[in-house]
């Protein structure tokens, strides 16, 4: 594909959640070729419903960046506003979200759940792929210092447990195969994004797919990380920048080539309501190093966000500011 | 309107349930304006829910209706086959139609359910207008013969009494207003079409509304009754095609212009079928009058239709066919 002479830039964003949202719907306004390869470990809530009594493979990880790259008016805006409502009434039906049901039908009358993710696609116009990074079923695992083990991501996700426990290590059992698909998108990318978004449950379980890794060191993209704004009780626990690159790095078996890291002001107001559930902004600890570069730039959002009837955390004040966060990411290219 | 010069002429089609679906599909092909006025009485199965715990207005035949106008192709057509679909699986979700729960999402977002409905029609790229009968929360209820009253459109029409009870008079309860919308459709049409469908409890309960019997009167278009190709048990058990006729006439106040009867050939397997369940074929003991035309025409349908996951009832093993109907619909413009 070309745009006025000019080869179009493929970028891979990896991830999953609230945080792969934001990378998406800021870039999705440039004339690039954005993938999504998205993590299909989740097993909450609605997700729950859709693997138990659906036999389906988890899909909101898989909806959120359907809605990302969606087109936002006529006919596509409005099923992109209802792929994000989530029912309230209905003995049985409230708490699931439309965007699961939605592709649960269209599962079952396509006979593919994966078939049922491109043609959903094609309904919301994205401007973009959406691609689940295995279609193995399969669950994530958390094994903590102490010796404990977790399933379930959100039992990882909103610990019951003493959230200052380190996360020693986690897997996929039985192992997940990845999407060819997938691997495909990675070979092509001039750029892979990872970040942000919970660690330990959006970001990494991708790289536990069996066949990512490989791509990943492979790959002939740039690899850029995107620091997170605020540590994650029970995941990422006093976490430093560097704490994060890390972690992330051992799970990559390679290193990246760009860490973005905020360096706007986060909302006062909002770092005390972290604060009370022992989360707090990342600090910056990093020195560039030759194979990494730091990109330190304002990428927060300024406003607070409201509680909201979607699959996101109850507890996610503040983002990434897509936009700005898209500036910067084009830059690299 | 005009096509080629000409003023495009105006069809209103008063039912609900699957009798109207195949009118408005055999003449969705025709450059008509098409309005379908539906009957907002229903209670049974997917629509009891809709109205007890999500407190709309029952659904399902606007549904029908929403389906039979829809665009075929592309994204529209996925559309189409999504909303005629019902889960299978699922606590609370098994048997609920995914068209009810697709109005149910959007009656809450937009905060209306006529809104709802109007753009339902935009994202199925629907050929005409659905126009529900009235937005009055209303019940149905028929008194028989003996003396007994039932409530409940389900119950009227699958009945657990003695099906060869005659019912005496049909009404709502409370009184419905008529939706002026409905009101205008009839003011503008060329022509009106009532039937084919349940006498009592898809054609005559739009007939109950306040309002809509004077604009019939008043209206300026030719009236056209489709009769029924069966009888059916516990409405119209035993009922002559002069029996429907005088039924229908006695609710609408006025004298019909044509009535379309059909004179080809049942398949003998299906009414082998209906005969188990005490249904026969309507018996043609019309003559010509004044007022009225008969129009004779093979306006059957000669495949057998399976049990289907849909809202007809499972017994509908014959039906109209919808393009030779629409053929001699559109000469007596």
């Amino acid at each position: 594909m070309r745009i006025n002479g000019q080869k179009v830039k493929r970028i891979v964003v990896i991830g999953g959640g609230t945080g792969t949202f934001v990378v998406l719907r800021g870039l999705k306004n440039y004339p690039l070729r954005l993938s999504a390869i998205v993590a299909m470990s989740d097993s909450g809530g609605s997700n729950q419903r859709i693997r138990d009594e659906f036999g389906l493979l988890p899909t909101s990880d898989i909806r959120q960046s359907l809605v990302a790259l969606s087109e936002d008016n006529g006919g596509a805006g409005l099923l992109r506003k209802l792929f994000m409502y989530r029912f309230s009434k209905g003995q049985g039906i409230a708490g699931m979200t439309f965007g699961n049901l939605f592709m649960a039908a269209l599962s079952d009358i396509l006979g593919s759940q994966a078939e049922a993710i491109k043609q959903t696609g094609k309904v919301l116009r994205i401007h973009g792929s959406v691609i689940p990074v295995s279609y193995t079923d399969t669950n994530l695992f958390a094994e903590y210092e102490n010796g404990k083990i977790l399933t379930e991501e959100h039992l990882i996700d909103e610990p019951l447990h003493d959230g200052t426990l380190k996360i020693k290590k986690i897997y996929l059992k039985p192992l997940a195969l990845a999407n060819s698909d997938a691997l495909k998108a990675i070979k092509e990318a001039d750029l892979i994004i990872l970040g942000p978004g919970d660690l330990f449950t959006s970001i990494l379980p991708n790289l536990l797919v069996k066949g990512l890794g490989e791509a990943l060191i492979n790959a002939r993209a740039k690899l850029v990380f995107v620091m997170n704004l605020m540590t994650k009780y029970g995941q990422t626990y006093n976490f430093t920048a560097r704490d994060h690159l890390k972690a992330l790095e051992k799970y990559l078996g390679k290193r990246v080539d760009f860490v973005i890291i905020n360096s706007g002001k986060l909302p006062r107001i909002a770092c005390e309501q972290y604060a009370k559930f022992h989360e707090f902004p990342v600090v910056n600890d990093l020195r560039a190093k030759n194979y990494y570069q730091i990109i330190l730039a304002p990428v927060c959002g300024q406003h607070l966000l409201k509680k909201e009837k979607s699959d996101t955390l109850n507890r996610s004040l503040i983002r990434h500011d897509s936009d700005r966060l898209a500036q910067v990411i084009v830059k690299i290219l």
